[in-house]
């Protein structure tokens, strides 16, 4: 029982570092969003209902640091710059799609 | 491609309202210590590193309201609290699983 304990604490610091990742307000929402491929940041911009241009680019940022997004920038006038996930990033879309099933049953 | 669009504007909708349900800091640890079954609140405080006490009752309160977390009160002196997952927290089991298998392959 102790030991079990102790186990499950482990496990749980895992989830807090999980989610210094990707639990921000609109880090699922955009890693959903690229999910069906490469998108400009006008497009995130227009499918994630809500996002301002500050926080879609913090948090652009914060998932290009932690290795789930790429950012890919064309010299073009005005510059044209894209998002694509990383294979890590796309490996969050089982969670992700659990996640959303769930929420499709139980959420209103 | 417009249709599709704005078919995902409304699933992003739907992940921003599970979100406010177990997006805050704590809620994944919570439930995910609930998996193994039934806990006392002092338990679930212990099972938990970096949480206080402050911080547990509040995120309870909000699962409980939720209809994630029953709350079960004994008259013994002093008062045994428990708490339980309903079905519909249960079933976040697959989600929390699969983000956990993510998080052991990507995250430290």
């Amino acid at each position: 029982m102790r030991h079990k304990n102790v186990e499950i604490v482990a496990e749980k610091c895992a989830l807090q570092e999980i989610l210094d990742v990707i639990g921000g307000k609109w880090a699922m929402s955009i890693i959903y969003a690229l999910f069906s491929g490469t998108r400009r940041f006008s497009e995130l911009e227009r499918m994630i209902p809500g996002i301002n241009t500050r926080m879609l680019v913090k948090e652009l940022k914060n998932l290009t640091q932690n290795g789930i997004v790429t950012r890919k920038v064309y010299p073009t006038v005005p510059p044209t710059v894209e998002y694509t996930l990383t294979p890590k990033g796309r490996k969050l879309e089982p969670s992700i799609a659990e996640l959303y099933k769930w929420g499709q049953e139980y959420v209103k």
